[in-house]
This record gives structure tokens, C-alpha cells and sequence, in this order.
């Protein structure tokens, strides 16, 4: 059984309050393991991302073949199934075609003083993307975070994804060629993040590091940052719908059902102003889940981590939804689009009760890697500004100068930085001079 | 001495190498004292941090002294000098003006399936920021993050400033008021970043946090992250100066200083193609620390961070300079534009020999916040963009879904995400029986 709440009640904040700050996730502390791990990459580069991979992954690679070869993607390629090609491809334009309105312009102008402000975007010059192995190796992802890589111009981009064991995904290589990706290694993580930042003698630092992964990952994302820069740290996935009672109780159930499915701490949450409707969406849940291929997972998730709020209004939902910030917001009301515009915290909107939110964790558009645990409050999905970095410009004439300059030196003493302010001093006095 | 390349030399991409290694600063590891500390603070909240504060700021505040008052705000603000309040009203409007250009915009389109994409941007709804206290106090760096906060819309911005024996700086509570501030807390150190992120019962906890601060402030960001949203990890201060013949060595000589009397781990580096004036730089450099104030500072930065480097041309100085990546760069030869717009990684372009880089730190409009230690690889300096998030838009019409569905169902199988295909296969049905 799922939590079921009503605003109404008495309590209804406590308990929306507790259900806010569920822990839904304990993350091992797998630090100093990663401290070590870096350490080791930095210090024996290649020897030992050949040493840890081989141990991990139960493999017998050595610096020659921690990366594909042309023709080994060549022929795992060959292994896939047209019509998969054929949707991977479809998916890869749509995705491309939303992420190049995201382009951003650079600007400039003259203010009043006569000088040119302004700035300009230029490509992070190298990525790496983390491709998780086994289970989670989701070609879908690798076209959600390369493809706004190449599209911000991003020269060279390197994927990790592991091979537990030499199991290797045609669907990840596949993905991986459509996108444009530049070098694929068969490693995965601390040691791949490691090899991302600081470089091997095969393997050239990237300035960039993106792409989910396990608590190893996770923990080495977060001490080389700086270094290079990373994406967020991703949390097990959400979804929020918001539902009135003009909707079929079993397409809610299964849109629940398609993030439960991904993890047994993903969270899935109905806000609907039927609680009869409510409670038909819960049967309809427990009907889907008899016959459900991966139950397993998502039974628990549902059970532990589920929930059904009914609330008087629609306008209640909205101010609920946002101190949830979902990563993913179904909006199933009779007039989705103005309650949309009202949200100010979720990652992705999905409008109307025929925009599932699985057909943006394809091919919708839009990137399906979103800011989870709350964190849409203040971050945004993956986007080709994720690949770009802005340099700001500055061109002073003497007039200019002559105009703002001396209130920069009064500033500039005011902080006791005598330079800054004899750097500005110099110029005037040349130009009074003039 | 500073240190003189010449990328002529035999040997030099090897010197140049281990220059860009250099390490010029050794954070202390106080990772478990900020550790021990954020966990005080989210255990006993209030009472933690005014513990620590009068501990490590030697006062004596209770919980209902942590925030300044109104009356004492006025009170400090009342002490600022009627040229430094003008000075500070005239960079706040230049800074206003500059980052309101870089509000983003909305976007939302009909593709040739009928489905509607886009996406809509939000301000996060609180920030904290923090200012350094003592030598480092800067109210131009309040201008400078909470400007851009404010004009990208974030209702609520708190200040966390630490007092150590009761010192304020008048003009930072000016600035902040100047800024549109809506809470100045008294408080600094890794408490102060706990406290922002996870609240207490005098201070909310906040979405996202930005500033500069020594390397328990530092740590406690890293920590957090996650929690809140954070601005990049500054390092020490950069300066790369790109200058010909045609310059006065003094000019360049100040600007070089500018940078070099933040910090004794800051860096000063010119490069020009003209050793000889090089040369005469260099002697400018030292002829000014015989007199200027802060040359225990400056001298040491300059002469174990410092580099002069002769090049060939000025296609190489180009080249070496991506290769710094340099927080703030001056262009001072005879066609800057044209040079300036071949530069790829810098945080900040000053083009042109009126343009000293001080401007920039105070009143020219773009922000001061930028990338150091080689980071302007990947990320940018801060802007209105740091305190504003984008939700993703989608809306699929019967026909926009019969259209993309099928291959959304494909992909789903693909990767054994079943619920994720029933999701779109319950929609497609009832579309076809439609």
C-alpha cells in the first residue's frame, strides 16, 4: 500500500512534511575507497585502470584494449535489430532538432559612455560521458547526453561504459555511433572518472564528465569536480501526476508504474481532487503489478515510497507540486495548459493525458536526464549550456574610462587594493594629460 | 624574479608544461572538522552556530542577535561616505544594467507531428550568500552575487558575513542594502554554509548558495552540494596580459600588480612578442613594489607565480593562452578585437589597453566572480543564469503520439522498461480504436 493523504485533514502538513523528507536512499559511504582509487589512477595511469577494470569486471584487458576498436563497433553494431535502428534514429533527430533551439547567442553592445560590453559562447573542448554497465546501460541516455555535446560543439567526446564479465550492449555502441561520440573504453567507476579527469597515457583528459552512475561514481564525480566540471548528481528517479477524474485510472497506474519500474527507491505520487479516483488508480496499480515483468522492482517502490494526495483544489496541487519540485509532472486536468504555467519548481512538464512521461525518456525532445531529490528548486535537465561556457568582454575608449574610472578608484581604495587603483590612475592621468 | 620563458627556447613546451602544473595553493584538509560542524548545525540548529560563531569570532550573540537589525543596518549604512555611497550607486546600476540583458527566454513550438516542445525558465526562490569577513570583505563582491540574484527574480537573498571581534564593514551592509538584501546574518565559516543549507529556527534554509570564503567555507559548499545548488570553488586570482611594444611597461606593470596584491598565491603572467619589453615590464613591476602598500603581498605572488613569456607571434600568444585558460585576460596590441575573438577559454576579455582589468572588478558591468584555476575550460563566471532554472515543456496531441509512440515503445523494450511501454501502448490503443 502506497501513502494515502488528504489535504484536508488535520495533520495533513506534518505528514506531508514527513513524507517530503523520506529518505529514500542510503548512499554507502564509499569514500576513501574512491580517494584510493584516484590516487592510484593518477599515480600508475593505464596500469591501473587495466588492474582495477580487470578486478571489477572480471576481465583480462590490457592498455590496448581498454578502447574499442573501429571494427569491433562496427560489428556489434551490425548486431542491431533494424527496427531498434530505426527508432534509436528517429529518437537521435528529435532529440537533436529540441537541443539546437537551446543554442545560446552571444551579444554585444555600446552603453552610453561609449564603451562595448557584451559577451560570447564558446564549446567545452573535451567530454566524457559515463555509460553505466549491466542493468542500467541505456542507449536511450547515451543520445540524451551526447547528442547536446555535439551539438554544443563539443570536438572530442569519450564514453566509458563498462563490460562486467565482456558483456557488451550493441544498442550503448549503436547509440554511441549515431551520436558522434569520438572514443569509446570499456571501463567503468571510480577508475573511469578518474581516466576522464586526470588522463592516462591512452586515455587524453576531458574537461568535462557527465552521465549517471553508482555510489563509486557518484563519489568520484564530486572529488574531481573542479578539476574538470561534472553534470548534478542523480538520485533515483520521481514522477508527480497530477490527475482530476476525466482520465482512464489505469493510463495513471501504469505512468506511476514507469518509474517505479526503474529502481526500488524511485518515487511515484498521485495528486488528484477525486479521492475516489484516487483510490481506483491504486486498484489499477495493484492489477498492473500481478502481471508487471519487472514487479520486483517496482512493487516495493510503490509500496514504500508511493503515494495518493487528495486535495480540494487543483490550486492546492500546485502549491504541493512545487514543494515537491518533481523531477517528471504529468498534468492530466481538463485545462493542463494553465495549471503548467503556474508551476515554478519540476524539471519536465508533460502536458495533457496524451504525453506520457515515457515518451520523453525517448524521443520526445526534450532531455530525459532531470534534476532529482528536490533539486529542480534550483537546477536544471542536461542542455546543450551544459557544453558551452561564456566569456564576458570588455572595451573601455578613454572617454569611458575618463567617465566610470575614477569611482572605480575611490572603490578600489575604499578596499585598500592600491594596484587596482593606480592600474586605473595611470590611464586617466594620460588622459588628462591629452 | 618572476619566471622568463621564451616559446622559442628548445625545451619549452616542457617549461610551459610544468608552469601550468605549478600548485600554488595547499588546501588544508578540513574536511572532518566540516563535517563534525554541519552536523552540529542540523542537530541543534541555532544554538550550534552561535556556539561557533562566538567561539571562532570571539563575541557573544544569542540566537536573537544573529541577524542584523534594521536600525543597526541603518546605523552602519549611515557611516558610509557620501563619494564611496555614489561610487557603489554607480557600479550597482552598470552591474544592474549589464545582467539584465542575460535574463533568459522562454521558448515553445509546434513540431510536424502537432506536439508542442519548449521550455520556460524560474528564479530560484532563495539564495544565500557569502561574504567573506575581514581583509577580504569585499562590498564590491556583494554587488557582484546578489545583483544578478535579483535581477533574475529570487524573492528572498540572505548575507552571511562574519564579524570576528565585532568588526563591520559599513560598506558591505551599504552594498547589500544597495543590492536589494533581504537578510544579513552575522555569522560566517562552514556554520554559516550549514545554516543556509539546512535552516535553523532564525534562518530558512535557502535553494542555492554563491560567494567566496576560505577553505572551511569551501568544504562545507562541496558538502552541500546537493542539498543546494552552488557557484563554482574559486581559487586564488588570475591574470594573463597580452601586450606588444606599443604599450606603456608601467600601464601593464599596474595591471599585473592588481592581481598579484589580492593574494600571495595569485597569479601574474604576461606574454608578449617583444622580449625587451618584456623585459621593461618586468623592471616597471619592481620599481612599483618599492612603494606600493600591499607589496608583502604582491612581491611574493609575482615573484613565485609570476611568468614573462616571449613569443614569436601573436598566433602563439593565442595558443598559450587557451592553454592557461585564464581567469581575467588583457588584450593590449594594436588590432585587440580581431584578437580577442580568437581566444577560446578565458573567463574574462578586457580588450585594449584602456581597459585594465580593475575596471571589471568594480564598475564596468560584467561580473567579477569568474573561473580560476584553468576552469574557464568549462565553466563560466556568474550571472543571472546561476539563480534561474529551466522546465522542460512537452504536450503530444493523438496524433503526435500515433506518430512517435510506436518507436518510444520500441526503445522501451529494448531496455526491458516495460511499464514505460504499456504507458504508451494504453494511450496507442485507444487512439487506434478511435
Amino acid at each position: 500500500m502506497p501513502l494515502f493523504l488528504n489535504a484536508s485533514d488535520t495533520g495533513f502538513d506534518a505528514e506531508f512534511q514527513a513524507f517530503l523528507g523520506t529518505k529514500r536512499e542510503d548512499s554507502p559511504d564509499v569514500d576513501v575507497v574512491v580517494a584510493d582509487i584516484i590516487a592510484d589512477v593518477r599515480k600508475r595511469g593505464d596500469a591501473a585502470v587495466v588492474d582495477l577494470t580487470n578486478k571489477f569486471d572480471r576481465l583480462a584487458l590490457t592498455p590496448e584494449t581498454l578502447r574499442f576498436s573501429p571494427e569491433e563497433i562496427e560489428a556489434e553494431c551490425a548486431k542491431v535489430d533494424a527496427e531498434d535502428a530505426a527508432a534509436l534514429e528517429l529518437a537521435a533527430s528529435r532529440i537533436r532538432a529540441y537541443h539546437e533551439k537551446q543554442l545560446p547567442e552571444d551579444a554585444s553592445w555600446t552603453d552610453d559612455t561609449g564603451a562595448m560590453l557584451g559577451w560570447r559562447w564558446t564549446a567545452v573542448a573535451a567530454a566524457g560521458l559515463y555509460v553505466p554497465g549491466g542493468l542500467a546501460s541505456y542507449p536511450s541516455s547515451v543520445l540524451m547526453n551526447a547528442i547536446p555535446a555535439k551539438v554544443a560543439g563539443v570536438e572530442r567526446l569519450a564514453i566509458c561504459v563498462p563490460t562486467p564479465d565482456g558483456a557488451v550492449n550493441p544498442l550503448v555502441l549503436f547509440a554511441a555511433r549515431l551520436a558522434g561520440v569520438d572514443e569509446i573504453y570499456r571501463i567503468g567507476g571510480a577508475q573511469a572518472i578518474a581516466a576522464l579527469a586526470y588522463g592516462t597515457e591512452t586515455i587524453a583528459p576531458v574537461d568535462k564528465i557527465t552521465g549517471p552512475g553508482n555510489a563509486f561514481v557518484a563519489a568520484a564525480k564530486r572529488r574531481v569536480f573542479g578539476k574538470v566540471g561534472i553534470d548534478m548528481i542523480a538520485g533515483p528517479s520521481e514522477i508527480l501526476v497530477i490527475a482530476d477524474k476525466n482520465n482512464d485510472p489505469d493510463w495513471i497506474a501504469v505512468d506511476l508504474l514507469s518509474q517505479a519500474e526503474h529502481d526500488e527507491s524511485a518515487q511515484s505520487i498521485l495528486i488528484t481532487d477525486d479521492a475516489e479516483f484516487g483510490r481506483a488508480v491504486a486498484q489499477a496499480v495493484e492489477k498492473r503489478l500481478e502481471t508487471l515483468e519487472r514487479a520486483a522492482i517496482a512493487a516495493p517502490s510503490w509500496r514504500d515510497f508511493g503515494a495518493v494526495i487528495t486535495v480540494p483544489d487543483l490550486e492546492c496541487a500546485i502549491a504541493l507540486s512545487d514543494r515537491i519540485a518533481p523531477e517528471h509532472l504529468e498534468i492530466c486536468v481538463d485545462d493542463a495548459d494553465a495549471l503548467a504555467a503556474k508551476i515554478r519548481h519540476a524539471g519536465a512538464i508533460f502536458i495533457g493525458q496524451y504525453t506520457p512521461e515515457a515518451i520523453g525518456d525517448y524521443i520526445g525532445g526534450p532531455n530525459h536526464v532531470l534534476p532529482t531529490a528536490r533539486s529542480a528548486r534550483f537546477s536544471s535537465g542536461l542542455s546543450v549550456m551544459d557544453f558551452v561556457k561564456r566569456t564576458t568582454l570588455s572595451r573601455m575608449t578613454p572617454e569611458a574610462l575618463a567617465a566610470i574610472g575614477p569611482s572605480a578608484e575611490r572603490l578600489a581604495k575604499s578596499e585598500s587594493l592600491e594596484a587596482h587603483g593606480l592600474s586605473i590612475r595611470a590611464r586617466l592621468d594620460r588622459i588628462n594629460e591629452g
